[in-house]
């Protein structure tokens, strides 16, 4: 039983301290372009930190967060990107096919960070509250934490970069972890080269960001 | 193409708005006991506009938010819940299943707002770009939507509380949309009767925090 019953006093949050955290998530970028210079240890360690501080179901605190530091690793990860995007690039064609190839989908060069985050679908802490109907709500509090890191790191200047387009299973044998391990994101962090305000692939040209009204409904 | 070229300074984030960010984090808790005090129309809207900032795969922003306002529908979400309730208390033994009992997992009766959150797994939007290898990440943006709802909402004082303890296809009955909308997460929202910086479940004594420290590796 926790010890920690003492009333505290709620904080509160005023307009300049909401303004800011607008500013934060329009800002709060997918960044692929990153200059080289290096994150120091105790800064990533802070942020995975603050990571953790996300919801999770049953309180299960299923993340996993592997840095991956070998150069070797680092290259079969890229490698296995490499086989993924050239086979999704063959779902486009004509005018779509064009762009998609032109589009910048990775930071794994410059990103001095590279993190893999995985749900651990065995964990037992928590003990499988709030699980049992929805098993994909571990996989769910993982997001939450890359969610949260995502934005702490920006609050520092710090970019972050998810990549998706990658074989998870191969990630699992090329990182030397369980099986049970589901792969949530591999993410690239380092300091953005440029900032912006609006997606990269509204930029390109791929995909405006449309009016959150088109997707309210009431019943 | 977009027409947005030009460049954009940069916003700064200081020590005192990141400080008030790891508070919001902190503080950001899944809330379950509500006053009944109405949520202005204005304000949930500029929440759910806040969320559709959060991170998409291929800019696909597939969440799809719906407002639950009818008594009857209410009504059979929460008949859902208590037979899926009493489904998961049935895994539990002995001590375990006696503490299970007496946790308070939902905070439908009083929460003002109802809002169920799908995620479209046949959007167009986004042309696929980034889920191809791994189509969860449509799920995984919409769980982005919601935790930036969470915080969006509680750094105005509103607490979100998030049941997954749900049927889910039954809840795509109740609520007549379509088959192809996965039920990503059902929230209560409202003002929270009490206010803690950590998680019900760790008061009650059900799951500890563990130091993150655990769950990191390196390769």
């Amino acid at each position: 039983m926790s010890e920690r019953m003492e009333i505290i006093e709620k904080p509160e949050f005023d307009a300049a301290f909401r303004d800011g955290l607008e500013t934060l998530l329009r800002w709060r970028r997918d960044v692929r372009r990153f200059r080289g210079d290096p994150i120091s240890p105790d800064v990533l360690d802070d942020l995975l930190s603050l990571a953790a501080l996300a919801p999770s179901v049953g309180n299960s605190q299923p993340w996993r967060f592997v840095k991956v530091n070998d150069t070797d690793r680092r290259a079969a990860i890229r490698a296995n990107f490499e086989r993924a995007n050239a086979d999704a690039l063959n779902d486009y064609e004509g005018e779509k096919a064009k762009l998609y190839a032109t589009l910048k989908l990775n930071g794994f060069d410059q990103a001095p960070v590279h993190l893999a985050v995985f749900c651990d679908a065995e964990t037992e802490t928590g003990h499988g509250l709030g699980s049992k109907t929805m098993p994909e709500t571990l996989a769910y509090s993982v997001v939450g934490a890359i969610n949260t890191l995502w934005l702490a790191a920006r609050a520092q200047g710090i970019g972050v970069g998810w990549v998706s387009i990658l074989d998870a299973a191969a990630v699992n044998e090329t990182l030397d972890v369980p099986a049970a391990w589901a792969l949530i994101g591999y993410l690239c962090i380092g300091y953005p080269e440029e900032e912006h305000d609006d997606p990269e692939l509204q930029r390109a040209g791929w995909q405006d960001r449309l009016d959150v009204g088109k997707f309210i409904t009431e019943r």
